[in-house]
């Protein structure tokens, strides 16, 4: 018997997993669409009602992710399937942390000022990030159309390639511009969060991609 | 024979582990006390002797941290356990690191002034996960009191977010203070460094959640 | 039969990862070497040149990389292998990735004077670490002289302390100098980078003591 196979024995109690990892991206891309939304809007009460929803969203998860680890405790499956999941399941909660991480910054650093496209630049590439995590983690159920969660994980780390370069073009004008230290210190700061959150969805879709191998 | 018993029959060797463990979290106890006194001392020459101690018990630290590993090596328990006592060791390490990465930055940054609270508070932060972790790592051995084991888990949790909070209102004061912006970037690392100690302790709080939920 | 001849018998598909993994170091090699010269180019051209030979030299270790993962993927040796290999890919990886980012951020904060010998300090430490690999990893073929790679990690050791120093000495030298805020910021940042880079050559050589601990 192989590998694979063994692991196809044990299909019915993954999808306890999957279904919570269903779960999880779709609290991602109601984060996502959130924040992008929040950095493009100009009135400062519903700006903050709308960081304050992404706090909200980032416990929901929390508390989802949390019974990931706890299944991983009790299923005895495979080391390989378990560090997968261990790390598929950490790199989507970081995703979340780091989303509402940078929230937070822009309330508390007060750069709630519209007119920063870049925020709203690493919101989409975050959103089109967590649409592709969601659909691979949808594909995993059936296993069926292994391509398109191929094809996703490198869109993936194409739009991650693509955060980065953005990191630098904005870090480039933020040291060039008229802006004093301390407001440079603070956008960096927001900045270098939004990338890391772009790291994460690559860490995430590394991990999906480990995943598929094995049963292919 | 169930997978909890595979393991137990291995108990003995474990204990191994955890008799390193408790002299790391021993060593941690000595280090996050040792902070907080330095943080609270006016004179300088006192004060720099306490940061040299944290360098002196970081070094210690080490040394054990490397004898886990050796053990690990040797020892061919299970994947499951080895991940989290790799994972445990690692993260204990890295408190140890961090603390003295802080301590070694009061020094060379020159934040030597007494007044500055949030170092103590991060201290007293840091030395309640601590206090957790070290008997949590003490129950792992009789495996008798799982629930203590727990709670220890759920307040390090808590704490982690109390550092968060701290960091955010330090980040904020800072922001809003006088200083200028060096100033500023010394004290940003320093207390970001302080932060990340209470992310280690979550770190390894996870790691004794994973093998307890594994023997329950 | 014993775990390490377990092990053995499957030495001949770890050969690929090994073939795989002496490409990684050799590029490393080139990588460091190279950032080494331009630290030292006088000619803006020249320099900016080599900087983009560095973009290179990483996107083809990329490559590798993923074929590394592919393969790691594909076979099914050992849990602890798996988890050293994979461990010891992420590490060498994320060596060439930050030196291309210290190499980007020169060339994008517009830190090309000549002069900063802090930069071509770390780059000597920086190839030696990466010698130091490649040897090591050149060795995992034969398995024949463990004392020669331990000593490798040994040394690989105390070059990440010699950067530890050399970043605290550096941020030390950027506190006291006349340079604004701004300037230091991006000093930081790049000195910082080339820290991290030391860093993942100890996470590397952390993965092949492990390797052969299992092995001995």
């Amino acid at each position: 018997m192989s590998f694979a196979s063994v692991i196809k024995l044990f299909l019915p109690k993954d999808r306890v997993f999957y279904g919570l990892f269903e779960e999880v991206t779709l609290t991602l891309k109601e984060m996502g669409e959130t924040f992008v939304i929040a950095t493009k809007e100009t009135d400062i009460d519903k700006k903050e009602a709308l960081l304050k929803k992404l706090e909200t969203l980032e416990h929901k998860n929390d508390t989802t992710t949390h019974k990931i680890f706890i299944e991983l405790g009790r299923n005895f499956i495979t080391p390989f399937d378990r560090e997968d999941i261990h790390y598929l399941a950490t790199s989507l909660d970081d995703i979340a942390d780091y989303i509402w991480g940078a929230a937070k910054r822009i309330k508390n650093y007060q750069l709630h000022e519209v007119g920063d496209t870049v925020l709203t630049e690493f919101g989409d590439i975050i959103v089109k990030s967590i649409h592709a995590l969601h659909s691979s983690v949808h594909e995993l159920r059936s296993m069926k159309n292994l391509r398109a969660i191929t094809d996703a994980c490198v869109l993936i780390n194409s739009l991650e390639n693509d955060g980065d370069d953005l990191l630098d073009k904005s870090m480039l004008e933020l040291f060039n511009s008229q802006l004093s230290a301390v407001e440079i210190i603070k956008k960096k700061d927001l900045y270098q969060m939004l990338e890391t959150v772009t790291d994460k969805c690559e860490d995430a879709a590394n991990a999906i991609e480990s995943i598929i191998i094995k049963y292919a």
